[in-house]
């Protein structure tokens, strides 16, 4: 079949895009507002843009109510925030932070996770991670029309805090790890069946 | 263990983001040049950005000599692209067009995968790709160093073709897909351990 996403009504759309662009990974980011209010979210259209500086892309929907979500207006204020990595075992957790608690509310409390002083940055991180990434902002983009479009953020990466043992000397342990990625619908999957294929080298 | 990002090199770098950031969904880009010649490459620094306007962004690095890829001239000469989606039938041909062809090699011959016409858009797409994403350009931006650094493309999906035997009727068929997702080192996942979680809405 073939669909012309400008034909779609947003819910449709954001089906559709979600199944075909997957897995995505989960970026469960923390931050602090000027209130002091520590807030987590869980954002999946995020992706690595580029190598040196290493920077990341995020990408924050407007709320429904065409109000900026939490997560932005902490980042504006703050200029920085905590990319924390999600494993199985945080599964339960992340999800419950999706959910749009007031302001006023602290997302750790109300999802039993503990909050680490940063180095760099003000945003707490998550202690039950096993990597965080603390990151200055760069740059704030506006997309699209409100409440259907929404920012980009893009963040530099200045600290990354890795558990040792998930680290095999070159590269994290990806079966140790045991990271979930995001699918389409409110699917997500295990990235325990992994399989190894060496990238070809072709001479001129 | 800390890591600062400035402190590593460009290999050692790429090993623990890409780690950390996984599972990444796989775009392969199919393109065309001035010289009519098509062009396959995959990419997983790739994200959806914005919902409506439905707009997806990807990272093109610089080769390591400095020149840019072939996907990026195509791109910034027809300003459009089409992007293929990766089950597991398709991960030895995807990876196949990782290797760096000189310019005037059709990955799609080299690889045995067909070319079809596209219907909005000059870059031709993968008969063989369970989803076809017709995108029309929308920016490039630069960013960081030569060659660390590279180019952000921004896309909008104007057409997407999709095999009937994928949609549920409310969305894509995840378990049927069978798509795979980048990790870190040369590790893939398959996504067919899949599990759901409703989310959570909560009343003020």
């Amino acid at each position: 079949m073939k669909i012309i996403p400008a034909n779609l009504n947003r819910k449709n759309l954001h089906e559709l895009v979600m199944g075909a662009i997957a897995p995505r990974p989960i970026a469960l980011v923390s931050s602090v507002g000027e209130d002091k209010i520590f807030n987590l979210a869980p954002f999946s259209c995020f992706a690595p843009l580029c190598l040196k500086p290493p920077l990341i892309g995020l990408h924050i929907a407007w709320r429904k109510d065409g109000q900026k979500k939490d997560t932005l207006k902490n980042v504006e204020f703050s200029k920085d925030f905590v990319v924390n990595v999600v494993n199985e075992s945080l599964a339960k957790a992340m999800n419950q932070t999706s959910a749009e608690y007031p302001s006023n509310v602290d997302e750790f409390k109300e999802v039993g996770l503990t909050p680490i002083n940063s180095e760099l940055v003000k945003a707490p991180r998550v202690a039950e991670s096993p990597i965080n990434m603390e990151c200055k902002l760069v740059q704030i983009l506006e997309v699209g029309e409100v409440p259907t479009g929404g920012h980009i953020i893009i963040g530099e990466i200045v600290l990354i805090h890795l558990e040792d043992a998930f680290w095999t000397g070159d590269h994290e342990d990806m079966a140790k790890l045991r990271l979930i990625g995001r699918l389409g619908g409110e699917f997500y999957c295990r990235t325990i069946d992994i399989f190894e294929m060496e990238r070809p080298y072709i001479l001129d």
